[in-house]
C-alpha cells in the first residue's frame, strides 16, 4: 500500500486518504453512515471500517457521537486513524477480526452497528492483497450479522448496505434475533431494479417488517459521468452529508 | 352464504359471482395472475383459490393452459366451479386442506404454482364465517411455500401476492429450497412504501435474488375513487388482463 491518494468526500467537507490502487470507499459508505439514525451521546460501531469513510461521515453530520470501527487489516487501521486525526473527528479504531473480536469491543455494546461487507464472494484474488481482502468474502455474511447482533445494545439498530441480490441472505441470517427490519432500495435510475440495499434492523422487537420506495442516485435515463447527474436527494446525501429521512420515520 | 353477486373483472370480461359480504376477491387476485409466466399447454395449481379469481384471469390471459385449484371451503369451491364455466375457462378444483392435499393433487406436480395467502393473523373472526377463514390464518406461511415447494415441478416457478410486511417471512421459508427470487413491490402511489409484493421464485435453482422497481397502482398523490386514478401500467393488468411484463425477464 505504498500510493496514497486523499479523496474528498461530502463536497469535500472531509478528506480521507485512502490508496489508489487497493479498496477504494465511495458512495456506498457515505450512503451507509447516512442511514444511520445514531444522535449525539450513543455510540455506534462499524464492522470492517477499512478507511474509516462510513464513520467519518456520520461523525460529521452528527456531533457528539461515539464511534469505534473495528478493521482486520493493520494499513487500513492505520489510514482510518489518521484518516479521524486529520478530519478532527473522533473515532477509535481497533485492529482484529470479527471472528476474534477485540476484548476492548467485547466488553462493550453499542446502540447501532454498521457495516458495508464485502461484495463480492470467491473469484480470483487480482492483484492487490489488500483489494482482494477487501472485496472478497473471508467470513459469511451471516457472521457480519453475528457479530453485529452480538455487540448491539437491546432494542439498538444495525444498518448494513449490500448487493440488492443478496437480500435473501440477509434476512435468513437475521432469522428471528432482530425485527422492524427496513430495506431501502437503491436503484442507479427512477423504474430501474435495485442494485444495493440498505437494510436495517432493530435488536429484540418484534415490529413488521417496512419495503421503502428505492433511493434513486441519478437522474438522466442515460449514463453520464457520475457526479453530472445525481437527483436532489442523492446529491444532498453524497455532497451534502445529508441523512437518508425515509429511514428516520418514527416506530 | 346465501347473496351471491356478479362480479366483472378484467373489464367485464369475466363475470365471477362472488358472496357479497364474505371474502372477495380483487385487485390482488387479479395481479397475481398477471404474475405468473405459464404458457399454453403449462399446468398451474392455485392454493386457496377461492371463487377462482385469479386462475381465470390467468386462463383467461393464457388459452391452453391447464389450471386446478384447492379450496377448503366447499361454498367457494362450488362458486370456483360455478364461475369457471360461466365463463369458459377450464379449471378443476379441488376441495380440501393443503396440510391434507387431496391424493389426486398429490399424484400430480405442476409448472406453476400461484397462491395469495390470508393476510392476517389471529384477531377476531367476525360475523362471517368464511370471510374469517379466508382472512385469517389458519395455515402458516410456511405450510403454503412448503405445499408451493411440493408440488413443483423441479425449475418449475412459484408466485405469491402478500402483504410487504411479511417479505421476511416468505425468504425465511423459502431457505434454499428455491432460487432465483424475484420480488415485485406494490405501492399505492409513486414514492410510497409498498403495501404488497409479489414473489417469485423457481425450485431447484441458485440463481441469484432480484428486486424490481415498484409497480405503482395510482396516478395522483390523493386518494380518489380507486378506479379513476389508475396508472396506465395498472390499468392494463386490472382492465385488459395485461402480463406484469418485468415479471417476465428470460433468465
Amino acid at each position: 500500500m505504498t500510493d496514497i491518494r486523499q479523496d474528498g468526500f461530502l463536497g469535500g467537507r472531509l478528506r480521507i486518504a485512502q490508496p489508489v490502487r487497493g479498496y477504494r470507499s465511495g458512495a456506498d459508505a457515505v450512503m451507509l453512515a447516512a442511514a444511520c439514525t445514531a444522535q449525539a451521546g450513543q455510540t455506534v460501531l462499524e464492522l470492517g471500517c477499512g478507511a474509516g469513510v462510513a464513520s467519518l461521515c456520520l461523525g460529521w453530520r452528527v456531533p457528539g457521537v461515539v464511534l469505534a470501527g473495528i478493521e482486520r487489516q493493520p494499513d487500513y487501521a492505520a489510514l482510518a486513524r489518521d484518516n479521524a486525526q486529520g478530519n478532527g473527528i473522533n473515532l477509535s479504531v481497533h485492529e482484529g477480526a470479527l471472528e476474534a473480536m477485540p476484548e476492548a469491543l467485547r466488553a462493550r455494546s453499542f446502540d447501532h452497528v454498521i457495516a458495508n461487507p464485502p461484495y463480492f464472494t470467491g473469484g480470483t484474488a487480482g492483484p492487490d492483497a489488500g483489494r482482494a481482502i477487501a472485496r472478497q468474502e473471508k467470513t459469511p455474511l451471516e457472521l457480519w450479522l453475528d457479530v453485529a447482533l452480538k455487540r448491539l445494545k437491546p432494542g439498538g439498530s444495525l444498518s448494513f448496505i449490500q448487493r440488492a441480490d443478496r437480500l435473501d441472505g440477509l434476512i435468513s441470517a437475521l432469522g428471528t434475533r432482530a425485527g422492524g427490519i427496513v430495506i431501502l432500495p437503491i436503484a442507479a435510475r427512477a423504474g430501474r431494479e435495485a442494485g444495493r440495499i440498505i437494510l436495517t434492523a432493530r435488536k429484540g422487537t418484534r415490529a413488521p417488517l417496512r419495503l421503502l420506495a428505492p433511493f434513486v442516485m441519478h437522474e438522466s435515463a442515460r449514463h453520464l459521468r457520475d457526479a453530472e447527474d445525481l437527483t436532489a436527494a442523492a446529491s444532498a446525501v453524497l455532497r451534502d452529508g445529508a441523512a437518508l429521512t425515509s429511514l428516520f420515520a418514527k416506530d
